[in-house]
């Protein structure tokens, strides 16, 4: 059997610019109680962008979360009232410089359930139209383009870390196969 | 051009059973600051497990993070001094009772590196025995079975919104297509 957990009481550590946490007290079956570590967090999109030679443009940046380097779709947090739709856009061009004439809405998706609600929302990007990126202040962000054979095997490699990132090959793929 | 950012200073501000939080401060170019606020995590595992006749067997759990009940891989954190593929094999066992003759690591991936450390190692468990499942105290799992092909339109339909679940099922099916 499966349960809802009722919150029995909720504290507030810490609100952050980025994100919050909380410690929820739940109830358990039996009339026990556990405690819940939740990072509360605004949510985002990534956009695969594929051009019509069926590259995709990645971006490089450094993550301090992870300490490295990472390759990763273009991605970034909603900002207060933005549709998903609209951050796809704001983000593709300043960080890539490129603008979509067709954007599709794929699927959304939780990163990491067991402690946060981060949704990511994954946007199919093609008719793509090249300009200059538009980076906010502080982001240093390089634009890269792979062929989608080698970022499959990239992927397979380990080459490839991020999830979002991933699951947008897996889409551009099929996308590709489907359009040939 | 992109930078590794170097830390000046690092706040821990929230030691926790699951996670730890912290705000470093960090140089970007220019001699500029910014804060960066990282969740540390410890590592997981996720398991795909495939049957004889190609179903794939996923847990059903409340997560208190989203308020809602998620279709996952079995899964679960890296305890202290384990090695992922150790993880992985109590992790199966006690979320389904399965039991895999063959556990082939497939990739590592971070679920978040915008804000966490976590890391998911990924592997495919095959040649399943049954067995009893034997959850954590406070746990409360329920183990459903889905052929492949329901998955992947599953995944489309967006009825499974796990980032980890939804790249076990993508090499679940390149497996699957392989073997036949």
């Amino acid at each position: 059997m499966v349960f809802e957990e009722k919150t029995m009481k909720s504290d507030k550590l810490y609100e952050g610019k980025l994100l919050n946490l909380r410690v929820d007290t739940v109830e358990i079956p039996d009339k026990k109680y556990s405690k819940r570590e939740i990072v509360e967090h605004p949510g985002g999109v990534a956009v695969i962008p594929v051009t019509d030679d069926n590259s995709i443009i990645l971006v490089k940046q450094y993550r301090k979360a992870v300490e490295r380097f990472l390759l990763e779709v273009p991605a970034g947090k909603l900002e207060l009232n933005e549709e998903p739709r609209e951050t796809a856009v704001r983000e593709l061009k300043e960080e890539t410089g490129y603008e979509a004439k067709k954007l599709e809405y794929l699927l959304e998706f939780y990163t990491s359930p067991g402690f946060s609600n981060e949704k990511i929302y994954l946007f199919l990007a093609t008719d793509l139209v090249e300009g200059e990126p538009t980076p906010d202040v502080g982001e240093f962000i390089e634009t890269v383009k792979y062929n989608i054979e080698d970022l499959i095997k990239m992927v397979e490699r380990g080459e490839i870390t991020d999830s979002k990132t991933i699951i947008g090959i897996n889409f551009a793929k099929k996308y590709i196969d489907k359009k040939q």
